[in-house]
């Protein structure tokens, strides 16, 4: 069984406080699938064009990583020119071509139709529900990730796949928009009868905060001295945390707050380097050793 | 042995969202000794004018609070005005009215000098220092807040006082200006050969990050559905904290960590009801009940 997700795989170019790159790896689907095929088997469906190369495919052809869904169509790959400024808390996006992924239809191939895991990368939420029922049985978990194009632009659609969303996986700004609320605590209250039973809420700098039936719980993002690149950290982060959650049975509140960890690890490592080149090169020492600093960092014992 | 404070005792108008209230007590060393005094008793350095009647009096002399360094001079107390917006998260200053307060000199009864721990709320530079100087040993932990006014216009007499100080303890926009940086491991480096080994960073509704040479802790605030005034989260804090370490031995990371949960629990409280009020109304049973879902909420287990 697999986790499969559903998004974009891109060339970026970025330009960030610490420098720049062109036309690096990106996209929802890459970071995702770098960070999750950790952990465990991991599908991809997505379209690139024909400047996709063996360059690219390399990078996940040595992991457990299941192309089979990413479709190669003649044109440009999707290509996203981003900025960040010195307090990297948001990008401006300079330009967006969609090229091949303007005509994206998700089809899965039948081995997918049964992975136990989904993640439907931010992408249109017509497209996510149509993702949905092409499974041939619900996975065990199910995660969405939106923004606020499609809050704001295409919210009867967004509703529609919620009723099918276990977790909802948002930033802060989006979770407000969602909600019509400020406080993170009436958001959930806003959110849980949509559908998704658990809220996680990326707060960049600040964090993660997850909501459940069963409690909640607040993780710190890991303290780095420097940040060179925050493109994909939330992408890296849901790969690590729907990773963590493909690869054990248990779905108790425990496992959730693990799932955190591990997936606020994944993003450190990825925001430390431009595009995916930290979690290319990411070793299990350097995961295991910040993963356990982590713990030490939040572990109080009460008197 | 006592927690000392000195700081400033005065009468607030406040306009939140939730409303708004007048005449109603407040100042650091306000809030501070009525979250210290849970834990350990407190002395208090500071300034009322004649408007400083009984009932204020009462707030205090319910708890073990030694007022005798609370002097009493003719004239009107500190009295700020303020206004929160929608995001709470700053106050904007209406009016200022210093009376009293701005011809106060702390003297040190002699029963004062001899405390066990310090905290010198956020006033003059020149009197933090002349406060330290006073003391015949010196405690065993000196804490300091200050603000950007300071930083900004008397940042000579403060970094002479830091010198003198084991803890800093101030929020982040304020730390970004004393060190000129914006990240906080970089920020605790630039900070620590100032003089205190220990950085407290207030974060507001993100918590608190401690660093210190033994290691680091990040908090999150503790999350609530409604926040009606966020005045004295602060100094709440740091009497819960510095109350919480005056009480015991200890000195080591896993102390300031719990100092920090008590603290971020008490003002967890302030922030809940206009100005002292929830604090003075806390029973231990909301305390430590709060504390232990604190600790709850922020609990993980390493597989």
């Amino acid at each position: 069984m697999s986790v499969l997700v559903v998004g974009s795989v891109a060339f970026d170019d970025l330009k960030t406080p610490s420098g720049g790159r062109q036309n690096i790896l990106g996209g929802s689907a890459s970071y995702f699938s770098l960070a999750a095929s950790r952990l465990h088997p991991v599908q991809v469906v997505a379209v690139v064009g024909d400047d996709f190369g063996p360059e690219q495919y390399q990078v996940f052809q040595d992991r457990p990583i299941d192309l089979t869904g990413l479709i190669r169509k003649p044109g440009r790959s999707f290509h996203w020119t981003g900025e960040y400024g010195k307090d990297l808390s948001e990008a401006t996006t300079l330009d967006t071509q969609l090229n091949v992924f303007a005509d994206f239809h998700p089809v899965l191939p039948e081995a997918y139709q049964k992975a136990s895991c989904l993640f439907l990368g931010n992408i249109d939420p017509v497209l996510q529900l149509d993702v949905v029922r092409q499974m041939v049985h619900r996975p065990r978990w199910i995660a969405l990730d939106t923004m606020n194009f499609w809050i704001n632009g295409s919210r009867p659609a967004l509703l529609e796949v919620l009723k099918e969303v276990d977790i909802l996986m948002i930033n802060e700004a989006e979770a407000r928009a969602l909600a019509g609320e400020r406080n993170l605590i009436k958001i959930y209250e806003k959110i849980r009868p949509l559908g998704p039973k658990i809220l996680v809420v990326k707060r960049g700098e600040y964090g993660v905060a997850l909501f459940s039936p069963e409690g909640n719980f607040l993780a710190p993002a890991f303290p780095l001295p420097v940040v060179v690149d925050p493109t994909g950290a939330g992408d890296t982060f849901a790969g690590g945390f729907m990773g963590f959650l493909a690869a054990t049975e248990h779905r108790d509140l425990m496992t959730l707050k693990r799932a955190t960890l591990m997936g606020t690890v994944m993003a450190s490592f990825t925001v430390e380097q431009f595009g995916t080149s930290a979690l290319e090169a990411l070793s299990d020492n350097a995961l295991h050793g910040r993963l356990a600093a982590l713990h030490d960092l939040i572990h109080v014992v009460p008197r």
